[in-house]
C-alpha cells in the first residue's frame, strides 16, 4: 500500500520554516490528496467569490521531506498518475485576470466530469485534460505564497504538469519540503480568467534525486520533450527567460554549439505561455527530445 | 490555367500608395510565386548576414488589387495550397533575436529539403510545416515596412498561415492590395533567432469579400479553430490585445454571453506566441470552432 497524504494537510506559503507532514523514500509511490484551489468552498452556482474566506485559497498538500534531499540537489517528482474529481468550479471575478476590464458580473459554473468528459453549464461537452496548477519545493530564503510562481515552483499552471511526465526542481532545504495542489480537470494555455476547471484530486508519484546538475529549474520532461519554465512580472522577461534558460540547458548540458542551439530552437523550438493572470506571468520554452538524441545526450 | 503572379514582382512596404501589378477576380485562383526573405542572397554557408543589401529584404510578391474589395470590407484568403522550395537558409546575428545578447558569431546554415522532412547540417531531420511569414492588405494610413505587423497583417509569423487555412484582413484601400512572402520551410512558434527555414515558395490562393463586419482582424481559420492575432511593442500589451479581440469575436459575432466566454476562453482556448522578435511582437488566441457550433455559429 503506498503512502497517502490526506488533503487536509495543507500549506498556503512554500517557505523555508515549513515543517513537514510526513516523510518519503527516494523512489516511494506517494499518493497526494489535494483540494481544489477554494480548498472546497465552491460548492454551488450560489457560492460566489466575494463569500470566500481567501485564507483558505490555494492549498497544497504537504509539505513531504524527501530522504536524502539537500539543497543544490535537482529533485525529478515523477508524476505517474493526476486523477482530478467528478466536480470543478469556475468563477469570473471583475477585475481580475486578462479581461478583469470587461468582466463586470460576478459568477460561478459548475462543471461535471463524465468518464474523460468535462461539461460547462450542461451545454458545451469537451476532453478532460487533467493537471496540476501548484507544485514545489520551499525555497532556501523568503516565503511565496502559493498563488505565486517561482524559482521554487508553486503556481506555474503549466499544462504539461500532468500524467507520465516528470517535473524536476532544484531543492532550496533540507528535505525539498515538496507540496502540490490546484489542479484542472481541464486549462487552456493563458488561463484567461484566473482559473480552470478547478477540482480537487490525486495525485501518484515518486521522488527522486537526479544528477542534472545545473538544469536550470523548473524543468519539465514529457515522452516527447522537454521545457524550461520561467515566471517574472512582464511576459517579455518571462519569454526572455525561458528561452535563455533552454539555450543554457542545450549548450551547457547536452553540449550544443550555441549557433546551433539557437538556430534549432528557432525551427524546431516552441515558447509557449503557461498563465498570463497570476501576480508573476509563466511561459515555457518546449524542446523535442529527438534532437538531443542526436547529440548523443538522454534525460537520467 | 491559373494566373501566375512571378516572384519579380515585389515591394517592400504595405502602403495606401501602392500599385497594383496585376488585378484578379474575387473567387479566382491566383498563383503568387515568392523570393526568401533574403529575396535569394543567401545561397551558400559563405553568405553572411553582414553583406546583405538590406534594401532587398522581406520582400511580398505584389500588390494585387482584388476587384470590388472595399475599405471596410472583410477580404478572405483562403490558402489552397502553400509549397515551399528544397533549399532554406538560417543566419544568427549578434545583438538580434531572442538570444542576440549571447550570439556573437555570425553564421549561415543551409537546410535541405526532401520530401516533407527538412534536414538541418546534415544531421538533424525534421517535418516541414510550411508557412507565410509575410501576409495583407495595404493600411488606409501610413505606410508599414514589410518586416513589422500590423492591423494590416504584414510580418506576422504565425505559423497556422498555411495550406488549408483562411486568412482574414479588413480591407484598408480600394483594390486592397493583397501581397505575401516569406516563406518558411519550418518555423517554431517564438522564432528565436529572427528567422525559420527561409525559402522561396509558391501560394495557390482565392480571395473573397465575405460577410462578416465587425470581424477583429487579423483573423485565422483553420479547419478545427478560429485565431484572432494582435502585434504590440510589448508581449504583455500583445496578449492582451490578442484576448480582448477573441473575446470581441466571441460575444458581438458568435453572441455567447461575456462571463461564458470567459470561461470557455479559460478551459479550450489557447494564447500562443507568433513571434517575439520583430518590432512588434505577435500574439494569437486559438478557440475552437467545435464550441462556436454548439452557439449555433458557423463561419462563412
Amino acid at each position: 500500500m503506498a503512502r497517502v497524504i490526506p488533503r487536509d494537510k495543507v500549506f498556503f506559503a512554500f517557505s523555508p520554516e515549513l515543517k513537514a507532514v510526513d516523510k518519503v523514500d527516494q523512489g516511494e509511490e506517494v499518493i497526494l490528496q489535494t483540494h481544489d484551489c477554494f480548498e472546497g468552498q465552491i460548492q454551488s452556482t450560489s457560492d460566489l467569490v466575494d463569500q470566500l474566506d481567501w485564507a483558505h485559497v490555494n492549498p497544497a498538500t504537504g509539505p513531504l521531506y524527501v530522504q536524502g534531499a539537500m539543497p543544490g540537489d535537482i529533485l525529478c517528482i515523477d508524476l505517474l498518475d493526476v486523477q482530478v474529481g467528478e466536480q470543478s468550479s469556475m468563477v469570473t471575478v471583475p477585475g481580475e485576470g486578462a479581461l478583469g476590464d470587461i468582466i463586470t458580473q460576478m459568477e460561478t459554473a459548475i462543471l461535471r466530469r463524465e468518464g474523460n468528459q468535462v461539461i460547462f453549464k450542461d451545454k458545451i461537452r469537451f476532453q478532460a485534460r487533467p493537471m496540476i496548477g501548484v507544485i514545489g519545493v520551499a525555497p532556501a530564503e523568503d516565503e511565496v505564497p502559493n498563488g505565486t510562481p517561482g524559482p521554487h515552483g508553486g503556481n506555474m499552471d503549466c499544462t504539461l504538469i500532468t500524467t507520465g511526465n516528470k517535473v524536476y526542481f532544484t531543492v532550496g532545504v533540507e528535505g525539498a519540503m515538496f507540496g502540490a495542489g490546484d489542479m484542472h480537470a481541464a486549462m487552456g494555455d493563458g488561463e484567461i480568467v484566473v482559473c480552470g476547471a478547478e477540482t480537487p484530486g490525486t495525485l501518484r508519484f515518486k521522488a527522486q534525486v537526479v544528477d542534472l546538475k545545473g538544469l536550470p529549474t523548473p524543468f519539465v520532461e514529457t515522452p516527447h520533450l522537454v521545457a524550461a519554465i520561467y515566471s517574472a512580472p512582464t511576459l517579455d522577461e518571462a519569454a526572455s527567460g525561458a528561452t535563455h534558460r533552454m539555450a543554457q540547458f542545450l549548450t551547457d548540458i547536452v553540449k550544443i554549439p550555441l549557433n546551433d542551439a539557437g538556430m534549432l530552437m528557432s525551427l524546431v523550438g516552441e515558447l509557449k505561455f503557461c498563465q498570463i493572470v497570476d501576480p508573476l506571468k509563466t511561459v515555457r520554452f518546449e524542446f523535442p527530445k529527438k534532437v538531443l538524441a542526436e547529440y548523443g545526450f538522454q534525460m537520467p
